[in-house]
């Protein structure tokens, strides 16, 4: 991130607003999943997999955060749920005022789960909290074993990390085991879920964990 | 980047430290490139790739910035290349003071090119200049076509946009001819290279073209 929003003033600003997200994501029910990655890793792909699984059994909205573009929440769209655009420009992360701006006009009302699909960045974004109940990133396994170690941060605050295109792993030269450990060696805690959005291999046992967090969060209300 | 940084104060004594690195190389007669891209899209491979086929026609150094971990500078040092390394810790790009900084401590004598490998982030570095002669950047073809308009800026300000990764093309459903009209659509004047690191594809085109920017900048002077 860059050094200057290090500034304790402006992380407490986010964290304040973040917690006011919380409480009213709180009192209207939602679950709300803050979905991360570097660009290009699949979190809309992750996203239009979890979505088809998932519209029976649970009601869902997406925000959607880009720089540019409104193909993510055109795909979404197409699905049937109710996808709003925040366009950042030259903004490389979604923080809580943008969250907050965006409540005013988009209707959580009726929703069990709100995924906020963040601007493609494996850095800035974990360190703006948004008032989620749940960090899910998303990393291609493409780019390579060592990554975890390399960008730790947004490993470190992820609760499950989806492993994405295990398809290509025959052919990028690259160990799915080699990037557990290393996804293991920074978040012992986090629940890693290798997953192809192409083959669909794996994302029903990621999407069963989603299911049992959001029902587990729905008990302790 | 961060909406902090967008202001103006920031980003013009960025540029000044800029032209003070720049002059700096300049009299030091040492072309000077920033290496760009998504964590994972290949920088430090097209490096090695580049490195092998032009440490015979001139002297090289390598300025490597990583959040954490010293493996890149660890790759390009086991090539016989001198490589300074700067861990940024959580500052998701390099500025032109933290050049300016590693200056004092890197020789530049007796170099004809210095690369600077920027921290893996398609968004941030590419708004900081550092006094470079030449912005390069990496593209993962993986990441998909679409992404020049999604991530416009970086796109933008490159002259020349290596498109990595294109022996796993048959496997990733990416069309190359969409992902080169789209950047073409973003830069209609940047030089564009698909090239592979593994089978070293198209690295050759490349390299050519960055000796002939050198010998340019030479003549030039």
């Amino acid at each position: 991130m860059h050094r200057v929003v290090t500034e304790t003033g402006i992380m407490d600003a986010n964290d304040k607003l973040a917690d006011h997200n919380r409480d009213h994501f709180r009192e209207k029910g939602v679950f709300v999943v803050n979905l991360m990655s570097a660009p290009g890793a699949g979190k809309t792909s992750v996203l239009e997999q979890t979505i088809v699984r998932l519209r029976e059994w649970c009601r869902i909205g997406v925000i959607e955060g880009d720089l540019m573009t409104t193909y993510d929440a055109d795909r979404i769209s197409a699905l049937g749920v109710p996808a709003f655009q925040i366009t950042t420009g030259t903004v490389c992360h979604l923080d809580a005022a943008m969250i907050h701006h965006t409540l005013a006009s988009f209707d959580l009302d009726g929703l069990d789960l709100l995924v906020i699909e963040n601007v493609g960045n494996l850095v800035c974004p974990a360190e703006f909290n948004l008032g989620e109940d749940l960090k899910v990133m998303v990393f291609s396994t493409v780019e390579g074993a060592e990554k975890p170690k390399k960008y730790p941060l947004m490993f470190h605050e992820a609760e499950a990390v989806l492993l994405n295109k295990t398809d290509l792993l025959p052919y990028a030269g690259v160990s799915l085991d080699e990037l557990c450990d290393n996804v293991r060696d920074v978040n012992p805690e986090a629940g890693i879920f290798p997953v192809s959005c192409r083959t669909g291999e794996g994302i029903e046992a990621w999407v069963e964990w989603l299911k049992t967090r959001m029902e587990e969060s729905r008990r302790a209300r």
